[in-house]
C-alpha cells in the first residue's frame, strides 16, 4: 500500500470531484482516492506500483489536469 | 508552494538519490526535493503548477520509474 498525493487544477464543483474520483479510482492497482475542491489536494492509495502517467491520464480524461 | 509526493521504483544507493534529485530539481518550478532511499519516496515542493509529466519525464532521466 502506497499513497501518492498530487493537485487536480479545474476542479469547481461536487460534480467534478466526483469526475475525478471515478476516473482515477477505476485505474487498475488503485485502491483508494481522496479528492479536496477547495486545495485540489488528490491522494491516491495504491496496492501496487502504477505508472504516474496513468493516475494523470485519468485526471485528463475526467477532464482536468494533474500537477506536482 | 504545493506538495505532491510519489514513489521512485530502482534506487539503491545514495548515487541514485544524488541523480533524482539533481534532475527533478531542474525542473521549472520545483523549489524543493527530498528522497528517501529506503521507502522510494519522493517529496516535491512547487512554487507554481508543473504538470506531473515533467516530474515523472526527470525521474526517467535519472534512470528510474515514477509511480503512484
Amino acid at each position: 500500500m502506497s499513497e501518492s498525493t498530487y493537485t487536480v487544477k479545474g476542479m469547481t464543483c461536487g460534480h467534478c470531484v466526483s469526475s475525478v474520483k471515478e476516473e482515477v479510482g477505476a485505474v487498475a492497482g488503485v485502491r483508494d482516492v481522496d479528492v479536496d475542491l477547495t486545495t485540489g489536494r488528490l491522494t491516491v492509495r495504491t496496492a501496487e506500483p502504477v505508472p504516474v502517467e496513468r493516475i494523470s491520464a485519468a485526471v485528463v480524461e475526467a477532464g482536468y489536469e494533474l500537477v506536482a
